[in-house]
């Protein structure tokens, strides 16, 4: 894999964002319903029109590679190039006409996410990031900050009962009583408000990949990280945890503090 | 008070909106930092440049008019027409770059809400409340929608940690535990996508006079209602509790269950 193919299928991601944002948008704020998937998840027409519009793009460019998608599932998983598609990362934001949902898009390469993209229709903001690269917001390069210690840390996540109770929800009360301040509900938009520097952590869990691979690329861009729970790298398979810092030593600080060791 | 005088005001009370807007944008996603106030909520040279800006245009125009501003207090709190300000609703929105607070500007009548502007600079949404005039969204006349029952209902409330331990947290507990989804996050906007008829309900509580009073207007105007957890109108005095609906039925259901009668 070369630079020069990284840059080429980073044209695509973007162009596959291009192209699920009108199935997204033509349906925002008018009446739709959600449904509940078998995990009680929601979903709308709207997912499913903007993953059939992703599929279809990355099938006639790219018909050798692998997809893993919220909605319809995988194919080729086993593919050198696989990409991941959430068409709509925050349906519940979606349903209740809150703008901050995105659409997130992922390549990996051997299984390593090498290029994210995070976008907000809604709100009209892209991040990008490609190995390699500086990750951008809207076309400008970014940067993380940085952050000396948790009790200066602005922290976010969803929601406070996405963490399952017991060890998960007391791990998460240990960091959140440990930042400056936690907060919650700015979907994948959190994650790119770290890569920009006015967020230091993200810290959340029962993600499944499509929520978190595209994140990978536009975060260590940036110059953060973003890792499990464990401090492992993130990949198809995981515990559907992570923590994302702006600061490395930081994100080791958090660490320690979800695994009680400080 | 007459509804032409009452309109003339709404010219003002956007007028407001306009003049706060830019010295609030000029400092977003610029390093500004937080400094904490005496009550620990956080405040920027932002709030302070948009409030002073707010209360040089009123003194401008109506300087018998009385002024209650979340950052330099109360001048005249006893006029006939008293402007509530509060420059920045969301201040941990605005210094983490989430573009979800916003601008609200109040008139009271004799103490009661007639005017209401929910101003959102960062996305360009604003929501305008007058009495006897259907609120609009943007210039457009908008609406509450029917909610038949609490599980059924998409809830919002900025977070969960703004209930004090105790009975609040505990009524807050057993209405979120009726609705179908809580949802975090969304500052003021809350309010008017509930107007808008995209949300069914948002509790709040621990909120000042300045964080409501603009919004009992755009909702009322929408069809919908709002009061504190007892279920009396909100106004200058009050114990910091907010339940708003889009259904009345509703309302009276989720005060039931935050009274642990149902």
């Amino acid at each position: 894999m070369t630079q020069e193919q990284l840059d080429a299928f980073s044209v695509l991601a973007e162009r596959l964002a291009n192209v699920a944002a009108p199935e997204v948008m033509v349906r925002f704020r008018t009446g739709l319903l959600a449904e509940s998937k078998a995990d009680s998840s929601p979903v709308t027409e709207a997912d499913r029109a903007a993953e059939a519009a992703l599929r279809a793009l990355i099938e006639a460019e790219q018909p050798d590679h692998g997809i893993v998608g919220e909605e319809y599932g995988s194919d080729r998983a086993d593919a050198e190039y696989v990409w991941v598609l959430d068409p709509i990362d925050g349906t519940k934001s979606f349903v209740t006409g809150k703008p901050t949902f995105g659409i997130l898009v992922a390549l990996l390469h051997r299984g390593r996410p090498v290029i994210g993209v995070i976008d907000h229709p809604a709100l009209g903001d892209r991040w990008v990031g490609v190995a390699g690269r500086p990750t951008t917001f809207n076309g400008r390069p970014i940067a993380t900050r940085p952050c000396a210690a948790l009790d200066q840390a602005w922290m976010y996540a969803t929601s406070p009962t996405m963490f399952r109770p017991g060890p998960e929800r007391e791990a998460y009360g240990r960091l959140s009583g440990a930042v400056r301040q936690a907060l919650y509900g700015c979907d994948c938009y959190a994650y790119g408000l770290l890569s920009c520097g006015t967020v230091d952590l993200v810290c959340e869990a029962t993600l499944m990949p499509y929520d978190y691979l595209a994140l990978v690329p536009v975060i260590e861009g940036a110059g953060g990280i973003i890792t499990d729970w464990s401090g492992q790298p993130l990949g198809l398979e995981g515990d559907g945890t992570a923590l994302a810092a702006g600061d490395r030593a930081l994100h080791q600080a958090a660490l320690a503090r979800l695994k009680d060791e400080s």
